[in-house]
């Protein structure tokens, strides 16, 4: 008989945890419950009647491809209808920088694939998109964070670790960056900053990972170009995805970079899931090419910056003085800090008996810091929801901070 | 500017190569030419027009669900609805023995990562599939090759193996078995010998990995009971896909185990692509629950059973008296053995010339024999075609051996 299977793990797996946040997610079907915890996309923001017609249309004209195996680069004409698009925002790429993978998560899944060993040091945000981290540790990464003020990543900071890790003969490969509307933080890196953090990389031979799925999701103030569009040495490598501006039900996300390293990582793919599902990247690309997409992202994006500016009003209405937000220019988050004495993870105890629920800011600290933080998602509960949530979770707050 | 991308390659992606099947069928885009090599099924085999009517379903009452994220052990009413069929054909398993993953390919790979550090061996059929011994390489397995006989693979061998591996003192993790129509050599393991494998797993204390990807496509003679259904001990972890019994284009497969190790390919599922798509898992679960998977796999069987009868009457009539091949009762493939003498990557090249293509069968044997085998698949060409391709390659074997 089995006894325990835990001679057979291997190093990698006898550190896995689960994901906190997709373990608090399942604790959330409890009925009343308001949850800022998840990143989920708002379910009126899904395109049901436009997919519809095309879904049809798919399975009639494309049927016998659209059920097949794809080769694993991605569906050509998805992949040509991403290059055009890119292409007409001003990135100047052709179909060899772009790869379909199933979901960006699979992206920080296969670049840490074909580029981590054990031992490395990956240099992140403090705080950081924990699937990003957690990508990166199960191929034993080592991580270093480097501090985020209003505009993103610290550079002098991220140049004095870099000189500070070499000389401990340690080596670095990649800085793994999310310039927009950074998952939890809600910050985003100025052009100047980018160029400065390419300058770094470029200075010190690193590449730099830059992770974007929250980029067109932008309510207000000027679009920042990408680093990969920054970048003159093919030493960014971009990955952007679906999930937030049309399902991430259909599970499909893009990679782009130098031929070189896609390369490499469709190697890594063809052994990871062969490819991502035909189907659904022929609904993709068909969505595309008749220009919903740019329909959809503008009622996205007018749907998140009210419930984004119904979540700061009630902040600014309920929570305790003491307690600061920032405020995000687009995506889905924003990042509560509190005073520095407060513990988040207690809160979060309290709060889920008040039925509220947030994720603690110091899941997405690699240094055990930031427990005094929250991630707060107002892309999917509606106005009211987002009311009577914030109230909530503020008379716990305050009652934390002040004992009543 | 980036020089090279070498410096930041991990030890694996080094020596990661792109797989030989998948860039063959990129080749065979060529005009008239008739392939032999790839596994697809028959695009006859889509049931389109049901499919129309269910993703309609799907999209307008569950919409909302279908398009969102999922959670990682795969859409509960998939599960069930895979469950219940396995308790209904016998396998007595719970929802806690069933998890969804992106195609079985990814579980090959999520087992590989749970299970494999570098240097561990994994017994393997001689020859044996070429994207799992892939998925295992990947993560620094050692291969080692047991011999199959006409009832699959030998224990004798195997054991003597295990005996002395373990005397050099070489840790091995699992057996990885494909019990059914085996591929690519077409063979069926019988139940004695499923239980011989399986004992002999618990005598030494190894896992199995039951990859299953072509049980139900079965023509003739008794099915035979899986592996896991005969494992007492919990320790055989099965592979399953609705890729050669329903589309491919999905990528969802699904792994049957015991529940500690489920546990840990979930939390490897988590960085690895999140959940597999909620949209096409939620019109596979409608599909089974309205009963038309046994109506198309009964359709499906029909179909390849008479292209098997095809291939085996045209190898018959046309090929040179000392070529041998497998007679499989089910699957996909039929293996080809030449004369000692034969070079089967020579006569590639010459097919490939005579507009026929098949897969040479030493890329499925880890220990680089088998160079006068060939892969030959017979799902996916018409009867017409196959007699053609089948009298091109065998004038191409027959100079070849022949000289005329």
């Amino acid at each position: 008989m089995l006894k325990s299977i835990k001679k057979f793990l291997s190093v990698s797996a006898k550190s896995m945890k689960r994901s906190a946040i997709r373990e608090i997610l399942k604790l959330l079907q409890k009925p009343g419950m308001i949850s800022f915890a998840g990143g989920l996309p708002a379910p009126e923001t899904f395109p049901i009647d436009d997919l519809k017609e095309i879904v049809l249309e798919v399975l009639e004209k494309h049927g016998a491809e659209g059920l097949q195996y794809g080769t694993t680069e991605g569906d050509p004409r998805l992949r040509k209808a991403l290059v055009d698009r890119h292409n007409r925002q001003g990135l100047k790429i052709g179909m060899e920088n772009l790869i379909i993978t199933t979901g960006s998560q699979q992206g920080l899944d296969l670049i840490a694939r074909i580029l981590i060993d054990p031992g490395d040091y990956i240099l992140c945000g403090l705080p950081s998109y924990l699937g990003g981290l957690n990508a990166f540790t199960v191929y034993g990464a080592k991580l270093k964070g480097i501090t985020l003020d209003e505009n993103g990543m610290k550079p002098d900071e991220l140049e004095d670790t870099i000189i500070h890790l070499k000389e401990l003969g340690k080596k670095i490969k990649f800085i793994y960056v999310i310039p927009d509307f950074q998952n939890p933080a809600g910050i985003t890196l100025p052009e100047s900053r980018r160029i400065r953090i390419i300058d770094i990389a470029e200075k010190y031979d690193l590449l730099i990972v830059e992770d974007s799925p929250y980029r067109e999701v932008r309510f207000e103030g000027e679009s920042q170009r990408m680093m990969c569009e920054l970048d003159t040495t093919g030493r960014v490598i971009t990955l952007c995805t679906f999930s937030k501006i049309l399902s991430p039900g259909f599970r499909v996300g893009w990679v782009i970079g130098n031929q070189e390293i896609l390369d490499k990582i469709v190697m890594a793919k063809q052994t990871a899931d062969i490819c991502t599902s035909s189907f659904v990247q022929k609904i993709i690309a068909r969505y595309i090419e008749k220009g919903l997409l740019e329909k959809n992202l503008k009622k996205t994006i007018a749907l998140y910056s009210d419930r984004r500016n119904q979540m700061i009003k009630c902040l600014r209405k309920y929570m305790p003085e003491n307690v600061k937000w920032t405020e995000p220019q687009g995506g889905l988050f924003l990042f509560v800090t509190l005073p520095a004495h407060a513990d988040a993870d207690t809160i979060f105890k309290k709060a889920i008996e008040k039925n509220v629920a947030f994720v603690s800011g110091s899941s997405f600290f690699c240094n055990d810091s930031g427990h005094n933080t929250m991630r707060l998602n107002f892309s999917f509960s509606n106005p009211e929801i987002i009311e009577e949530g914030i109230r909530r979770l503020s008379a716990v707050i305050r009652e934390e901070l002040t004992g009543k």
